[in-house]
């Protein structure tokens, strides 16, 4: 709002300003760097709607496509972060730089968020991924330190401690681990889907969907992708803590994926702000519906009952949870918004429910059909009963938080706290 | 069990060994460093009965108090943490140091309990401070950062932005904190006056509640403190994640009082495995009766209904829990040990739910008395409500998971993972 673009003779414009937070805003590692910058034409509109979109190069590109002069384009600071040390977390300083402009005049908010839809989606897989990798870490780790004993019997008892896998509690904490990653995996995977149907074949219900689970994706992937990181941590006690194992930087890295491209805050101000009305509340209601139809359709199919009853029942709390704002946003917003961390987190349960109840049907098939890797099958049954009787729960939990509305949360003055 | 320690002439003993993690081992902020380290007479009783305490001092302290000869104590590494960056976090070699026996000879693991079950009340304290520190600073950040409309009506159209404290879900994000730090700062200093009762007049019962709520008080509040810790650096955004602003410092020292003394899934296996059942379950029995009795006597007082009610229910989803642990965990100590991290959190939130109650009351009288500072009680009453509506319905889902047994959990073989 406060970069300024000038017009210049040739068509380029002089920008002049500065951005913070600026991803890998400076490096060695390519010939130039490219900076899209958003800045405004002094007589333009007034506020956001006078925001326009520049490309201004740190090297100015010549007609033939070499590397020219350097632009007036320089970091200002470099930024002492909790993670993502491998990015130099940049400010940047814009003084009279050549710029180009970018998309239409004046729509430059439009154009970013282009990028930020796609940036958002792009998290959401950071988060499940930084999960997957510490998880995976952990599962090493429980197999090969010894400690302890197995309290269902000693089998060895000359022997050293036995693994800790052993355990009940890490086990707990695997099987989170272990169900939130292949729930999260599937879910993107899901959503990619949807993406290519949408960009592919204009399939617009499909682009609605999307849509409306960005937010889902995004902001319950990284907090709950966040959270296993922490778990895989544990399970190192000490070894954790030290730099020396890497698992205190998945926890570190992991951080920030809460926060940039929209911290979670503002996607649960969308989800709940925004995109549950959009299109007159089109998609959830096809949301409901497909949840609906694999439900009925699921039944009765023999060894889907244990799936398809949590299922419907987190759908149902998901269902309630909107009549909720409905209800009472009307009349005071601050009862819906009071709501919406806890209405995305009990979004994404039903979504990592129905990823998982689709995963126990193709499983059973699979094993119906006499499939040779049997172990990977009945695994996949394991983990979606231990999602169903160990995760979900936290539905109702939800529910129940946000139908007791905004009264307790907006009761102190600014003052009180 | 590794490190020796062979008797001398002259009463002294020649220790030789390796200990980790010892936060502080050496350092130049005092004229000597004493170390206690376990080790095993050679010839002594097998296994861990057979450990003693000694003290190794790193400069022989001589007969007229003076700091004498350097002992055979080194430093083999310093780590590099997480957090903690204070605390020189080192490995100790003993190589033939002298060191000399206190307490009992192999008796060290009692002497070292002593020390442990303060260090695990020091720790939870640590919990509990941490949130208060980040927590304030969230406050102060919340109160002066301006983004954003208030939703329910702009007072400044043409004015900046408003302060974040306006938006709902950074209330929820407050209340939480808030919620938390004070209750688990009322919770510790209730043990505390529990403690004094047992060490100043005996209370056997007291230090039978204590020694019950011991691994509640250090595992549930060092994770509930780190979470805490967590939210308050998401309120300040991307300048949480960089180190300027001290938020992210908090989070990574936070980090370890989930870990050291004891690491918060073997609190949750001291409390299941051993103190439900220490006296033949005096303890706990006597807490239920203790909440029993608070409930009888305030369900008819004005004014607190809205705190009897729930925490009736919080508690006998926590006696349900116990009931489970009792009819299951008999046949197979697994059902028990899966339900553990729950039943700790669960019972750390009942124990919550007691001090606001009881806070809550002291409001009310308070208030009633025409007390000066109303501003403050309301303060409290609010923050009781929003306590009692928005954390405690978690205990329902730690009594879903808990009763769903082990099975889930346990499910898999170790390859499967």
């Amino acid at each position: 709002m406060r970069t300024k673009a000038e017009p210049q003779d040739d068509g380029s414009y002089k920008i002049s300003g500065q951005k913070i937070f600026i991803s890998a805003g400076d490096h060695d590692m390519s010939e130039n760097v490219i900076h899209l910058v958003l800045a405004k034409i002094p007589g333009g509109p007034e506020g956001i709607k006078g925001v326009s979109l520049f490309i201004v190069p740190k090297f100015i590109v010549n007609e033939d496509g070499s590397t020219g002069a350097r632009n007036g384009v320089s970091v200002g600071n470099i930024e002492k972060k909790m993670g993502i040390h491998g990015n130099s977390t940049c400010v940047m300083n814009y003084d009279e730089a050549t710029g180009y402009l970018l998309g239409d005049l004046h729509k430059g908010m439009r154009a970013m968020f282009t990028m930020m839809n796609e940036a958002r989606l792009g998290v959401a897989m950071q988060g499940m991924a930084q999960a997957e990798a510490a998880y995976q870490n952990a599962v090493i780790y429980a197999r090969e330190r010894l400690q302890g004993r197995d309290v269902t019997g000693v089998k060895n008892p000359d022997g050293p401690a036995d693994p800790l896998i052993v355990h009940p509690d890490i086990r707990r904490s695997l099987m989170d681990q272990k169900s939130f990653v292949e729930g999260g995996r599937a879910f993107l995977y899901w959503s990619a889907t949807l993406l290519d149907a949408a960009h592919r074949s204009g399939d617009k219900d499909a682009d609605g969907l999307v849509s409306l689970m960005t937010p889902v994706l995004k902001g319950f992937l990284t907090d709950e992708g966040y959270d296993m990181t922490v778990k895989a941590q544990q399970v190192y006690g000490g070894h954790g803590y030290i730099e020396e194992h890497g698992m205190s930087q998945f926890t570190r890295d992991a951080r920030i994926a809460m926060i940039y491209e929209g911290a979670n805050g503002v996607q649960a101000l969308d989800l709940v702000g925004r995109k549950l009305a959009q299109d007159g509340g089109k998609h959830v209601m096809a949301f409901f519906e497909m949840i609906k139809t694999f439900c009925k359709d699921n039944a009765e199919v023999e060894g889907m009952e244990e799936f398809v009853t949590p299922l419907k029942t987190a759908s149902k709390h998901l269902q309630a949870a909107g009549m909720f704002f409905m209800q009472n946003g009307m009349k005071n917003p601050n009862h819906a918004l009071a709501g919406s961390n806890d209405f995305m987190h009990l979004f994404g349960h039903v979504c990592l429910a129905l990823m998982w109840a689709r995963m126990a049907k193709a499983a059973l098939e699979a094993l119906d059909a006499g499939a040779d890797d049997a172990t990977f099958y009945e695994t996949k049954l394991a983990t979606a009963r231990y999602y169903m009787a160990r995760r979900l729960p936290a539905t109702a939990m939800h529910l129940a938080r946000i139908e007791s509305g905004a009264d307790t949360v907006m009761a102190l003055d600014a003052e009180a706290f």
